[in-house]
């Protein structure tokens, strides 16, 4: 085998990177089952005309063809998921007969785009969802519940803090409506790149692509510089002189949101009308986070509200509002930068040594007794010198090595980090708890 | 929408199951871990020459495009890796200078396979493996300690019995090169269709694939006929009359794993000679898994030996064993009887009901002090009467209800099942152990 390399786009962590991983995705699900939610996993495919119906998306997806596929080929027209939504939405029309509503699940997936890679940009990558979905209805409180939710989230996670901006569509629906803008989808995709083109070129964007007069174009840019930390915005947005339903009532949705968001955590949440996020499937709430310190990585977290993504025709339809978490973006951007790491390389906790091969059932035994009381344990691989054992252990971050009868006659265990050797029972012994298991090590960034 | 159905070979589970899995999947990381195994992922994806190398499995694969790919198409090549290991040996290769050998690795992954679905055969999988990796050289000793662990991990997993039956290829090589067979290879391909086609379809396969005699394919089969609880299987392979040195190797290698599996499991291993498994890169020991009382499953755990998979030129050379269980099928099966559930469908522990929508606040204030001392906890969506609420709580298999303010004036808590309703404090107040969190549930099959 030559030797092989990385796929761009396609990242992968070392083993002590995995065990970060791991036990992020651990406090996700903890968090997210203790609010009640319940995991769901779907396939990684869906048929093309599923995921094509869902947005601007077509160029990125991967479609699945059999090597020596023949006409029979029952694979053609699939492709790998790019969100966990869209299979979700499918996944609640597809089972609702046995699903019960309100209905919380949390998924926590890969998906994939064929898009070109760069920092924070990958083909493949891990998501966390958490949705709120109901039958018929649901109540907005649950726009604001999911915040808290998050808010949990980030507590509980070893990351840098979010900076969650909280927008809701109606304000820009009633607003482009109002001043008698007709393309309002192409409106709110031309507003949506405020952060990559500036306000020249989503001004050119609207005149251009959603067919707005200069004069509209302004109004909007006005609407997208209001943004606050308490409910001053409403006023603010008020104060542009356009009068429209729809305003109102998005408006007061997202004061709701606002002050659930205060009651958990103050300066977590703040309104700004600048956020549409990319997707035309939202309808209300959108949200989008940052992490503090790291903006230019973009949004590790977005979502939104979503009143008809879920329909089975016959009236069913199943509004949701839901939160993805950028896994991937998250980690990938704090292995770069130093700040998050394994407290040790390795899950053991004891390496037995072993003072010969005719040793090695009974190192198995001393092995077996440690880890009946939860103790992470493996044996030497070969009976060299004790101080190449001692070696193997300090290479790998294994604190203590487990010597079967040393010079005292019963066995001995050493911290190798101080060199402490003391007699030990294998059947009752147990290390200091912080050397029990692996833990995560932030660094502030 | 129209209403979208299942795709054959894509299973999907109910979130109740996927409670099941997540915890199936916990406790096998659990024993890995204990182990010393460390977590590795590779992407989903690989080159296809270096999936097209490892096998007679090219029909297989899913190859990956994108929809909309340019002459500039760097996918172009990618394939979903079809199984863990390897996957797995080109991890090691690539980042073999950042790896500590012995290195000890568990991957639990999706795997995905163009196959005919049929029962115990899907096209996309779990797979959880765990192999030891060398750097040059590893100690066949290795082979026995992954026993030991797939005893482990199946004492702790709610699944019926395993009946492990191991081999070493050498055995059979060394067999049939004395006698006189030229392509081994093909050879064993043939006895390793046994269980499909029986022993005059193998005999067939012997002579007019692998260019056996009748005298040649019959010996084959005496071979194959052996197995044995105990060690007795090595007087019936030498009543053979066929010598070779790798005969007695490969003998040797298979007693010391069968001793050792003795050691902590007994009667969970046995040797069988009839077991050659499909994939070329084994080179020693080979194992085969199957549950006892659904032996028409097939194999629900497989591996081996492979001394040559990983490989990067100028010597350097990565011996491995490894075992791969497979969580689909085994989890297929077992829901499939109903032998397999969640203790409840959800998470939540407590559903805090609501007087009022103005009460939501307060509400959220009691949910969020029962989280605090790790109860999940959900406040109740809508503003109904209490006999609703307690119905909504009843519907999903929550089993305690908590009244703001009831009518003792303080908090009451109900337990649904029972009807017993006292006064409690969301700052104290908290639920029998067994109701703290979801269990699985085993029924004997």
């Amino acid at each position: 085998m030559a030797r092989p390399g990385p796929i761009s786009g396609f990242p992968e962590w070392l083993p002590d990177q995995q065990m970060v991983e791991q036990r992020v995705v651990d406090t996700l699900r903890a968090t997210f089952e203790l609010h009640g939610f319940v995991p769901v996993k779907t396939r990684a495919v869906e048929p093309l005309e599923q995921l094509l119906s869902k947005g601007e998306t077509d160029k990125e997806i991967y479609v699945l063809r059999r090597l020596h596929a023949g006409d029979d080929d029952g694979d053609a027209g699939l492709g790998l998921h790019f969100d966990l939504t869209v299979p979700f939405a499918r996944y609640v029309v597809e089972h609702a007969g046995k699903l019960t509503f309100t209905l919380r699940r949390y998924q926590i997936q890969k998906a994939w785009r064929g898009e070109r890679p760069q920092e924070g940009r990958y083909r493949e990558f891990l998501q966390a969802d958490f949705d709120v979905i109901g039958e018929g209805r649901l109540g907005t409180h649950h726009d604001a519940e999911l915040v808290q939710v998050l808010a949990d989230v980030w507590r509980a996670c070893p990351f840098p803090p979010m900076r969650l901006s909280v927008n809701n569509r109606k304000i820009a629906q009633g607003f482009y409506r109002s001043i008698g803008i007709a393309d309002i989808p192409a409106a709110l995709r031309a507003v949506d790149k405020l952060d990559k083109i500036g306000e020249q070129g989503v001004a050119e964007q609207l005149v251009a692509v959603a067919g707005c007069t200069d004069k509209q174009a302004e109004l909007c840019l006005e609407l997208a510089r209001v943004s606050a930390e308490d409910d001053s915005f409403v006023e603010r947005v008020r104060a542009l002189g356009v009068d429209d339903p729809l305003i109102d009532e998005g408006l007061g949705e997202l004061v709701e949101v606002l002050d659930a968001a205060r009651d958990v955590l103050a300066g977590f949440a703040v309104a700004d009308m600048r956020i549409a996020r990319g997707f035309d499937y939202y309808t209300g709430t959108v949200y989008e986070g940052t992490l503090v310190g790291h903006e230019s990585l973009g949004a590790v977290c977005s979502g939104g509200r979503y009143d008809n993504l879920a329909s089975a025709g016959e009236g069913a339809v199943y509004p949701g509002v839901g939160l993805s978490v950028g896994v991937t973006r998250t980690l990938s951007r704090l292995f770069g930068r130093g700040l998050l790491q394994a407290s040790r390389p390795t899950p053991t906790t004891v390496l037995v040594a072993l003072p010969s091969e005719g040793d090695r059932p009974r190192c198995r035994r001393i092995a077996a007794a440690l880890r009946s009381r939860g103790i992470p344990t493996e044996v030497a691989p070969e009976p060299v010198k004790y101080g190449k054992q001692i070696r193997y252990a300090e290479r790998r971050g294994i604190p203590y090595v487990w010597f079967p009868e040393g010079p005292s006659g019963a066995d001995e265990v050493r911290d190798i980090r101080t060199g402490t050797q003391d007699p030990a029972d294998p059947a009752a012994w147990v290390p200091p708890e912080p050397d029990r298991s692996v833990a995560i090590v932030a660094t502030e960034g």
